[in-house]
């Protein structure tokens, strides 16, 4: 198995982008990893793409040729990869394994999504869950996760307040990321008091809908250093699924394909969690974020909400958690999340994270999730 | 590079399948498929479906984790591909690569589709094609491959007649397949007297809508024969991009995703076309079939329809073409087409296909494309 590095990054801006189409956001991200790794679009071999639904937010599968097509690089392999709001995860693992396996050399892993052309996307997102036994009997995400949030805070007496300090901390982040969708400061009482959407989660307990684009370009790992001086190395790429419904787990405070996919990632990479610098996790909902730092072995189960209260996520405390804002405040359009979660922590393991840049990382790991935990994605990079 | 095998295959019954459901049917094939293998589920370590649009026909995305919780194989990762009719293809490509890097060892590569929960499939499809480009302006698949067969009729004199017997060819062989949609033979005279859809294309010149799945189960070919004494080794993948749209290309007579996807098969495999001892080819319409028997380089450019006309593609004929049916006779569930043609030419170099046995086999072909043309992925098998 060869190694694998990355040696350019991107992401376009994250918002309510009505004046820039599906195709014309992925091709910008795209040209701009390539600019970033000093290669040229002829350059590239393959380019796997997650999107989680295209085809119910615009109408259009095959996006894959439509995005060779687009960006001029026909006939090159190109391929869309989709698990839900994980599918940026599983398209950067995707493209590890093309390199990885020796049939290509130089490959784009890209995710992109396109959300606000829509009316109402809820029926779209809804898809990500069991349409049958959850989305047909009018269960949303919102809800799914505010039963958790729920069991969280009876299990392990996490506060409200500690659910609204993870987005103040994403907020916080967020405001020094230039590319964020909302980047400003948010307060525990302004979150308290947003618009109640499922008990006990509010707005502001909530990722956005977002338009947005993001991609990395990856090479073999004995290459890295033609393109680049600084290139960050893929440690580990795991993945694991879990039942798609929520009635059907043990535990409903427990996402067991993050437990699987960081558990065989520190496998991997020879690591454990006290190895990590800084995370980016996939806080779709404040609650989970408060799941993920549990369940990747950062804090005890239960512990969560504390660690969230005493400080522990801050980007100068003892586990930064996402630096960027997070899906929170950095946005979250589906497919592209895992790949702009990646795109971070090549940004902070190079040094380039600027006002948000975490001291003395060495070690960046990133976590992007389907659904309610069906498919987990977790990458551990190094420099 | 590690190189792989096929060691266990499936087909489920193709057809209007109103009595089983999407769930349902990919699990069938997998069992079938590790039932083939001799393995059990849990031997299984990763699983890649191909999958065109359940979003659209059964509104649930994220099938991957459906699929990996629906056969009881959490955490195992699992991982949906997109690429319109050639997802099953890329399924294919995408489980080679994750055994030939060395990720995984024993991995499922499927597809599936279920068309008929639907009134009207055709808004589905289209998305296949350029939505802003093409399905907005009404434009479907039959009236893109009618243009494309007008102009071929137009430049290279081919008949009305040779498209009809293409169908013919298909459907003689396919009466010989019991997992056929449509397992009897038809007459260039029904063919020519079936309802007109766009002219010149006719009903029976059409792949039928189509429920179904397949699966193949891929190891390392160095552990093959622990498993079966008829491993079928890979040898060749390969995929190509076009333009998406069909007025963008420099001559709709010609697949250039399916010329370059050959070319790369051939140079990897160390073949050529006359090595191919026999085809499973992408006849969405009949005219895609003569374009593929060009385009894979089994005879000229234009002298597609002579070949079918003298009969160079049946069985016993020079190049076999599409010994299970085709895509019109064993019938087309888009995502799963590019798997059970794969199936297909394994039963073919196994010795286990029947009364619709290929004699003398050694080598075999599938050709799998999306849209027009906007994706194709070729594979070459040996014994």
């Amino acid at each position: 198995m060869r190694d694998v590095a990355i040696i350019g990054v991107s992401q376009t801006k994250f918002g309510e982008l009505w004046d820039i189409s599906f195709r014309d956001l992925i091709t910008e991200a795209g040209i701009k990893a390539a600019a970033d790794a000093d290669i040229e679009g002829a350059d590239l071999e393959a380019m796997y793409v997650g999107n989680m639904t295209a085809g119910l937010f615009i109408q259009q599968e095959h996006i894959a040729s439509l995005i060779a097509d687009h960006s001029g690089l026909t006939p090159i392999p190109c391929t869309r990869v989709e698990a839900a709001c994980a599918s940026g995860g599983l398209a950067l693992r995707s493209g590890i394994m093309a390199v990885a396996s020796g049939y290509h050399d130089v490959v784009l892993s890209a995710g992109v999504e396109k959300m606000t052309d829509v009316v109402d996307p809820t029926p779209a997102i809804a898809t990500a869950s069991d349409q049958e036994w959850e989305a047909q009997q009018g269960v949303t995400f919102p809800s799914l996760y505010a039963m958790m949030a729920r069991r969280h805070m009876y299990e392990y007496g996490t506060t409200r307040e500690q659910l609204a300090m993870f987005s103040v901390n994403n907020h916080k982040n967020g405001a020094l990321n230039p590319l964020a969708q909302y980047p400003f400061e948010i307060g525990v009482d302004q979150v308290l008091n947003s618009t109640m959407v499922a008990d006990p989660l509010r707005l502001l307990d909530c990722s956005p809908v977002t338009d947005g684009a993001a991609a990395v370009i990856l090479c073999p790992a004995e290459d890295a250093r033609k393109y680049t001086d600084t290139p960050v190395y893929v440690k580990a790429s795991a993945q694991a699924s879990g039942t798609i419904a929520l009635h059907d787990r043990r535990d409903i405070t427990t996402i067991d394909s993050t437990v699987h996919a960081s558990r065989t990632a520190y496998d991997m990479a020879g690591l454990g969690p006290k190895d990590i610098g800084a995370v980016e996790v996939h806080d779709c909902f404040s609650i989970n974020g408060i799941l993920a730092i549990e369940d990747l072995g950062f804090v005890e189960k239960g512990q969560g909400g504390t660690a969230v209260e005493e400080g522990l996520i801050s980007i100068d405390g003892e586990i930064p958690v996402n630096p960027s804002g997070g899906l929170k405040a950095r946005g979250h359009p589906l497919g592209a999340t895992g790949i702009a979660q990646a795109a971070e922590m090549v940004w902070q393991l190079r040094g380039d994270a600027g006002k948000r840049q975490v001291e003395g990382i060495e070690i960046g790991m990133t976590h992007n999730i389907g659904g309610t935990g069906g498919t987990a994605a977790v990458h551990i990079f190094g420099r």
